[in-house]
């Protein structure tokens, strides 16, 4: 353990002392993450889909490489930036799920796949498609491209299917560079909506809007090897929809107290893949009775929506309390925690909480055997 | 620009490329950050008071060296990761303004005195104090703590008077190797409170009780060299507080939102202080007219309260779209931004959004000139 703490402050640049506790810091239970990986990568082949995880989850090659082993078509990337990180790191094939719009993050786009890297980007707007032709031209190559369609949601994407037909017209007779090779649809709206009937009720609502544009583009033409979508909120419903290649489930690596809450095949809760992840946090301080203040706030936990679970205290509620604290209110009775002890917590949301993160501390077995660098921290360009 | 661009990307370990374009990271000025700074230094001198300023606000050994050239007596840090962090960059004293409650933790801060750091902390159990004095007998020195004093916020601190005096007595007879030296009370509840006479009301209302346990702890005996506390909210109120020695202000280096909706003491805004702080994002889609989509969400801004506003562009607003977007509802008949252009925030609350990012951009005459490495970044443990 006092070797893993070495690690870690001295990789912060830190003086090196010896801890005899964890710090306040993502913590994996290995084991747990790992069949979260296989229990996916079954289920979707079963299926004979492929899951292309997505990264913006765990932003990190080690798990990335894991997923890919256990036969992951490729990963998913939300920025260039994180592209980058993780093509550097080894890690490919890499989608880019956000379009770009600027010359300079072309340029990046089209660096990687002058590399050699395996990289495609969604496309959504002419402009996004004539900046990435001309990066892919002064780089001498090709660059593959998806377009984004709007499931109706209004963040990315084309929302008109006549728009979608343009847009690709456009990219055969006019985007020399670039390759068309399919369609990304994410309906982020969807994954949370609460109960596995409705849930499935509008997902497929969305998905027969996409196959029949799927079938417009192919009546003009256009080839779409891949039609990638879905994440983990419905990894069990898309898998049955024809027109979908690929999943891009992120979060049941780790699951989060958000899908904890979403309810599941049994109408209760989502409980196919397990916890993987918590955050560590100490309490320190008892300003009053029946309240106890630990060392995480704002900074350590998402913080839009709800509140981080106590793993172990039924019946105790953390609130948030500034940047740097949480009271944890203990219901009647209650002994524990006293201060100085350590508070798990199930995260609230495992994305923007990864983010506030620079490690995993990776258990196996009962103790810390790895840190894994959460390498891809803040790309969020 | 692009010598900067190259040496940030060096510093990710990332290929190095030419950007034309800024990436989407904080930016400061950095003629308002030395304003802000000055100003708040010449007011607080002209009031008798020191300033020790908060840098869990910046996280930057630069800002905080910046601060002290000013004259600050010190600065403080949330926790014992960002004391570390600073104290490794050279900077001091440093004030650790949240308790500690374990072995490990305390033997940090112990560690850092032991090495020569003027290293102070606040205690507000017997526990932690215990931990404390035992860590600092085993390195054979003494450490100077203050009694945290719980302003009725019930977050840190100890709450009722007798035991405050009961601490103060304990640490006199039975903590051999620490020395009280002052008490801090941060009434955090009053800094946002609507209009400067309802949170000069609040503030002094929360002083008087502070103060008559000051009172109470010098009849006992104690020496109290240092009553810190205040922040930017109140930083032209308890200036006027008799028992006042210095002043932990954080946020007025930068400004944020929350702040500049606070009403000043012209009934309007907070607005002594310039805003040194923005976020850059690029506009990448538009899904739909009358709205644009940036590429900026929950990994980009602090999220627990209000969303970012667009600085330069009057009537337009930010929605949350996610983690890795934002949207844009523009007014009737609005020209900007198009696709690919820049737009600029205002952060919501700046410590958290600070906490996001590795680097400031910073600005001189227009033109970028540094970036400075927000060190203490995901220090908080």
């Amino acid at each position: 353990m006092s070797a893993i703490a070495d690690q870690l402050l001295a990789a912060h640049d830190l003086p090196v002392i010896q801890l005899d506790e964890p710090l306040p810091v993502e913590d994996i239970p290995e084991a747990a993450l790992d069949r979260n990986i296989d229990r996916m990568a079954r289920f979707q082949a079963a299926k004979g889909k492929a899951v292309r995880p997505h990264a913006k989850t765990h932003k990190s090659p080690e798990i990335a490489r894991r997923q890919l082993a256990a036969g992951a078509v490729g990963v998913c990337a939300a920025k260039v930036s994180e592209a980058l990180v993780l093509v550097r790191a080894g890690i490919g094939p890499v989608l880019i799920t956000s379009p770009v719009a600027t010359p300079a993050k072309a340029a990046l786009v089209a660096g990687l796949a002058a590399q050699g890297a395996d990289v495609q980007i969604v496309v959504d707007s002419r402009l996004g498609a004539q900046v990435l032709d001309a990066a892919a031209r002064e780089h001498g190559i090709a660059i593959d491209v998806l377009i984004d369609l709007d499931p109706l949601l209004g963040r990315t994407g084309v929302r008109e299917p006549a728009d979608v037909l343009a847009l690709a017209a456009w990219l055969e007779t006019d985007a020399a560079a670039l390759r068309l090779v399919g369609i990304q649809h994410y309906a982020g709206q969807v994954m949370h909506v609460s109960g596995h009937a409705e849930r499935q009720a509008k997902s497929l609502q969305c998905w027969r809007r996409a196959e029949s544009i799927c079938a417009a583009l192919r009546d003009a033409g256009h080839r779409l090897d891949v039609v990638t979508g879905a994440g983990t909120g419905t990894y069990d419903i898309d898998c049955n929809v024809d027109a979908v290649t690929d999943l891009q489930v992120g979060s049941y690596v780790f699951m989060d107290q958000q899908y904890l809450d979403v309810g599941g095949r049994d109408g209760d809760v989502l409980d196919d893949f397990e916890v993987s992840l918590t955050v560590l946090t100490t309490a320190i301080s008892q300003p009053k009775a029946g309240a106890i203040t630990v060392d995480c706030g704002f900074k350590g936990f998402a913080s839009e929506s709800i509140p981080p679970t106590p793993r172990d205290l039924p019946g105790t509620r953390y609130h948030f309390f500034g940047d740097e604290h949480g009271v944890l209110t203990l219901p009647q009775g209650a002994q524990e925690p006293l201060l100085g002890q350590r508070v798990a917590f199930v995260t609230p949301h495992c994305d923007p909480t990864v983010n506030l993160y620079d490690y995993y501390w990776v258990h196996r077995d009962g103790a810390v055997h790895a840190l894994w660098p959460v390498s891809a921290r803040g790309c969020s360009w």
